[in-house]
């Protein structure tokens, strides 16, 4: 099979055959001898990009993606695994709590995630704010942490997806990472591979979002569902508002902080809805209830007892973390020196722009503008004053945690640009925009 | 300027600006340090593909690609500069015919041409099927031939549009091929490169060419005016009929006997016809007269006196060619071995299907299916009985000149295949079907 007519099929419209995609998939794991080079892979990918895949080309094209590396078998640890996967925002932590409150309701949750880029946080940059944490199990430490404590929280191992590795890598330099397909294929290979038999998505939408419009996130959650489906999961789609920040603090070690404050049930109302609606998603999955009422309401009691955070705790001591810091944030990296951005008129704090607010965290240092970039994981912004809250002149808007003052001079003019104070309050708006399956 | 930048505003259906088209040709010339790589090229080529370019793109694309190269400057030589090229086609062998017509009225041609690939023909594998005929001039070797002769055939220098060699080489893998505002640029980047000031343009429609379509045809053929045009040559463009073979022999060696008895009135009438009205329109371009009536005058003046066959001569001498042959085929490559395919009904040859007749030749190791295949140059295929003409049970309508009876084995049934008889005879069907220009 020539490289060459793969691609005429795809440049034409046409439908690309399990063989013609396993060929694509193979080239893409391993280059050497496949007779595809690296400009046959970018060609192929724009044409994916510019005329789409059917959902069973993107179910084939994320099973041979999955394959292309090891896929774990979990069958030996008892108990249902589920995993979330959200396509990223700014603040958003709720990996740290509802992986904590899904395995104190009996779930196994295999989580493997990734590093921030842009303006999105990410997960494993959370975790290893806490001295010690290690985010780099091997599959036996992984293994025993999934069957000690329920949850295991690391980094894409390297034999995850390796066609997914090479793919990402092009994609991002071709401006082809944009396409539902593709996306789909990538995160769901991911996803495969942790040997889970569900997975609840959270697809973010909105100016902070990685998907700007409500008809995009819908095609992206619709494609993940029939998608995963097609390979045997159990899925879940979610499209959740990201238009302002998740809860209050951006920022990883600050992000943190406010997970484990959510899991002592003080967290603010939206991360905390959001994570106990994504972790009763996950228990329903789990438990094959017809609804969410039950698995609800045993997410709230994990959350009111404590059973989460105590999850939590022996989750960070599983994985070589220092577990005092549950009780002595003193111990997670701090700045020391802290300003504040303040409201210059009074009224009501109408919007707060999570795009920017994410920007002014990674120019701060604490997120990366390529892949490489060293990250300071004390530095960040805490909204003192959110969405529809009233605030008056000279009131604290955001509270920013800095340690260099020519990176503080470059964040806040993008923080006094991030919100707006108006004399009415916004209306009121909806977190869950909408649920599918 | 990033490539992915660039390649996302083509992927978006957006505009390249001069400078983006700039960078892109700039690094298909010379890769090294341009900070691009192979695999952004054939995303941004595959992007052009399904979005295609605006005119005005595509004479930008065109102008770069002249300009990462040598641009002849032609001054210094008398007369007006004018060529001819063709899309390709199956005993096409009209340049060995109008070069030395138009030359003998006056035009100076210096011609770059190509070799065969795939079922079609070229001219400098014609050429070198003449004893000695050397295709390499170096600069000043063809600017003696221009001036001494008026006519210079040769193949293309390295240093002429090098960014089309990288490019052409990329699309011949990719897919991407057959995009009109590529192949635009493709042609008339080289054919800027020789300094030419006016273009005969035959873009070949039918089943034995590049375009199948007339539609494709004439978007080509309107293409090249355009982006011509903006780059300062005279064009005019004819889409002429490949549905059949030109004339009636095919194959390197052949092709040479059947220009020579052309040249000296001899030659079939569809060969003659066209050779005729395309110098014709090299001379017009050249005079700058508002009609062909003169110049078509001149030309089957130059055919009935020898003038046009009295060039071609020289034209070999010069370029270290037996101009023996003129006089003596027995010194051109010659199989020896022939065969014939009959007719097995009598009837009318209905049709001669050009293309398989061109797959016939190149089995018979008269083309190439790689560019780095050899040829021989005595091979090919003679139509003794064209589209319309008359034949009884057991007439030749096919000579066929082998060297190799396992190849004659494979040619055999496609040739075979390659004709109809019918009961009455087919509509007369035009060669030339359009004029732009």
């Amino acid at each position: 099979m020539r490289p060459g007519d793969v691609i005429q099929t795809k440049r034409d419209g046409g439908r690309l055959s399990p063989e013609q995609i396993d060929a694509f998939v193979g080239a893409a794991a391993r280059l050497e001898g496949s007779g595809w080079e690296k400009y046959h892979l970018t060609a192929l990918l724009m044409a994916i990009y510019l005329n789409d895949m059917a959902p069973d080309e993107a179910a084939h094209l994320t099973r041979a993606m999955a394959d292309s590396g090891t896929r774990l078998d979990l069958f030996d640890i008892e108990g249902p695994k589920v995993d979330k996967h959200s396509t990223g925002g700014v603040g958003d932590k709720t990996s740290l709590i509802l992986g904590p409150l899904a395995a104190a309701c009996g779930v196994v949750v295999p989580m493997m995630s990734g590093r921030g880029l842009g303006h999105s946080g990410g997960t494993l940059d959370k975790l290893e704010a806490i001295p010690g944490f290690n985010v780099h199990l091997s599959e036996a430490e992984f293994r025993a942490a999934l069957r000690n404590v329920g949850l295991g929280m690391i980094g894409q191992t390297a034999d995850i997806a390796p066609a997914d590795k090479t793919l990402y890598a092009l994609r991002d330099v071709t401006a082809t990472v944009e396409s539902i397909p593709l996306i789909t294929a990538s995160i769901l290979s991911k996803k495969l591979s942790e040997g889970i038999s569900g997975l609840v998505m959270d697809v973010k939408s909105g100016r902070g979002a990685f998907m700007k419009t409500r008809d995009r996130s819908r095609a992206l959650a619709q494609s993940i569902v029939k998608v995963g489906t097609a390979n045997g999961l159990n899925v879940s789609a979610f499209i959740t508002a990201m238009d302002a920040p998740l809860g209050r603090f951006v920022g990883n070690a600050l992000e943190v902080v406010e997970s484990i404050e959510t899991l002592k049930g003080n967290g603010p109302k939206d991360l905390t809805e959001l994570s106990v609606k994504l972790a009763a998603r996950m228990v329903r999955i789990a438990s094959g209830a017809p609804d969410d009422t039950k698995s609800e309401a045993l997410i709230r009691e994990a959350l009111a007892s404590g059973a989460g955070l105590e999850v939590f705790r022996k989750c960070i001591e599983q994985q070589g973390g220092d577990p005092r810091v549950i009780d002595d944030y003193s111990r997670l990296p701090t700045t020391r020196t802290t300003t504040r951005v303040n409201a210059d008129r009074t009224g009501f704090v109408a919007t707060i722009d999570a795009e920017k607010v994410g920007i002014a965290a990674r120019v701060l240092g604490g997120g990366r503008s390529r892949a490489e970039d060293a990250i300071d994981p004390a530095v960040g912004v805490i909204v003192r004053a959110k969405s529809g809250e009233r605030v008056t002149t000279g009131d604290a808007v955001f509270e920013v945690h800095y340690r260099d003052d020519a990176k503080l001079a470059s964040a806040l003019p993008i923080l006094t640009g991030a919100f707006q104070v108006t004399d009415a309050p916004p209306a009121e708006a909806p977190l869950i925009l909408e649920e599918l399956a």
